[in-house]
């Protein structure tokens, strides 16, 4: 069977893969092309299994790290590029804007051929193995039928743990860190929050807006971004209050620097990411369970014979250490060769962007087998 | 001196008490009249030392529990009321609806004299300090010039701790319950994001609003009832998602009764609560800081030589124990008998509206000297 697809590169390293034979997704719904984003780092080797997969986080893209073709700042520079943990000079790393985002691959910002218009909240509602399906499909057409370890971070790893389950004999090793194995109702309830809060916005429009509804977007984020550090680390940072001169208090004035810190990073944000995107992805991680609803893992539906590592943070408010205990649980059964670490940070959810020594370890000693 | 106050009973045992001297806010700013609405449980005594104050949480009112005039439900029910923990046949129990509230106390939604109509953001912005100051008014007016116990949880215990520190002599005793003695940023991060919820509300209109702006104040609601249990407590009470047939799903669709019950405890809110007063007290708490910003009270400001205690539960995330234990330090050096309770719950910061018994036995045993 060949299949029909295309694959172009921007000027600046972006390839844009076209896959013309057409997608279709769990919900039974179909596209007529699906088109993923990915970037490259490292050389390929010629027996094609020195290949790194990564998988960006709910805020990431392709753009992992900076390259000859496109030098600005990556979502994990110290992580990935030569000489760091996952090195560059070693290995060939890529990584794949996932279905349904808004950087590149087919998403709600896609045209939608029937109306010559985005698809906006006329999009499929996704899954994690519709993106898991897609990047398999990608990988197929570029020829890797061996991938030496995939390793994802947070929503990136909720794809990772997904392709695994899917295609346990595609990677030599696979790293999940800072995750789950399924949708918590505390995790559905502080999206249930954060999806009101972006239609709560008049720009919004039922998703058919003209201009990105950044009010709601901004908000949401900082609910977000209230999740990915420890209180504690908060607490502390922001220790000192402003000086408060309570004549002059209104309704409208700080009262501390974490309202400038949330405002800042939560404006980052809104400048780059599609609300309508973002409310399909918290819509995929509500559906999110590898077990479809079964606690377990059927004992002839999966047998991972290589290594797996599960990655927690002590202080992770997002994602709890219980929950990664729980993806443990649920993998041991059907593992050859797995392990469970808790790591003590006080960065909560953020720790694999902020102590890159500690976390490289972890992953290093996968990748040579330690 | 002579106060210039009146009191009127309504029909449903609601008192309001005029205070017609004014009152001037630590801003600096006045208002010609204070109102503030109480309730009143059980008999006052001849001698007028059966009295217990009660400081209620943020959507509290002084309806604590039922009474003849008034037969619905109050938020206390089970623990204040004849042969409850805090027993009506032994004591007189008072509670006010604090300043800035909206439940009959003068606030956002009273009318201004010099508009004739409601205050609404042109409302002075308060703090905890005038809050106890307005109480303590009324306490003078009544003649209560000894108090058995003061007791507020959440919100109300820090009324509760302001009247303490300010007022020591006038309290036998004092119990605070899942409270703090001062903003911390990871609070007011929280507190910024259900502010910005509401004001994203375009019925808010910069607080110049003719329709409680609900839609933003559910969803601000439903970010504080987030905060009010465990992460535990509601992943295992809405462990089971929704039955999803994956084919019908729109963005629209709940995947949990999670969702449920927080539209249900936020709907329940807003048919009660103004936006405005909302915003109001949300400041407040942000301004909020028992010791001005020192970190400690100096020696000689405040000598306590009554009972203080001081509660917290372990899986409070709103509050939690750090807290509480700062209180405690805080209190402990001008204090000569405090002790400090550390609760074991699942029920997170709402246990004390939950968990009767326990906290009711904390407070028995501090009414009874044991």
């Amino acid at each position: 069977m060949t299949s029909n697809f295309s694959i172009k590169e921007r000027s600046d390293g972006l390839f844009f893969f076209h896959y013309k034979d057409g997608f279709t997704f769990e919900s039974g719904k179909e596209i007529s092309e699906l088109i993923l984003a990915y970037e490259c780092y490292g050389e390929l080797n010629e027996a094609k299994d020195n290949v790194i997969l990564i998988h960006h986080a709910l805020s990431g893209s392709s753009h992992v790290t900076s390259h000859k073709k496109n030098r600005s700042n990556g979502w994990w520079d110290d992580m990935v590029g030569p000489g760091n943990p996952i090195d560059t000079d070693s290995y060939f790393v890529i990584c794949i804007n996932n279905l349904g985002g808004c950087y590149g691959s087919t998403g709600p910002t896609t045209l939608n051929p029937d109306t010559n218009r985005a698809y906006q909240t006329d999009f499929p509602i996704y899954t994690f193995k519709d993106i898991a399906e897609s990047q398999k499909i990608l990988l197929d057409c570029l020829g890797f039928t061996r991938i030496k370890s995939v390793i994802g971070s947070s929503v990136g790893a909720m794809v990772t743990l997904q392709m695994v389950i899917m295609y346990p004999d595609l990677f030599e090793s696979s790293i999940m860190i800072s995750s789950t194995s399924r949708a918590y109702a505390s995790n559905i309830a502080n999206r249930l929050i954060q999806s009101r809060i972006i239609k709560t916005d008049p720009e919004w429009k039922d998703g058919y807006y003209v201009k990105n509804p950044i009010d709601g977007l901004r908000t949401a984020r900082k609910l977000a971004l209230y999740t990915y550090r420890s209180s504690n680390e908060l607490d502390d940072r922001f220790k000192k209050l402003e000086d408060i001169n309570i004549r002059n208090m209104t309704l409208k004035s700080d009262v501390s620097e974490v309202e400038r810190y949330l405002l800042y990073n939560a404006e980052k944000f809104v400048k780059k990411f599609d609300a309508n995107s973002y409310l399909f992805l918290l819509k995929a991680m509500d559906l999110y369970d590898i077990t479809d609803g079964l606690g377990k893992l059927p004992e002839d539906s999966v047998s991972i014979s290589t290594r797996v590592r599960v990655i927690s943070v002590n202080t992770d408010i997002l994602f709890p250490p219980k929950q990664q205990e729980e993806t443990y649980s649920i993998l041991k059964p059907v593992s050859k060769n797995i392990d469970f670490i808790e790591h003590v940070s006080d960065y909560g959810h953020d720790t694999f962007l902020i102590e890159i020594e500690s976390i490289g370890k972890y992953i290093v000693d996968v990748l040579e087998g330690k």
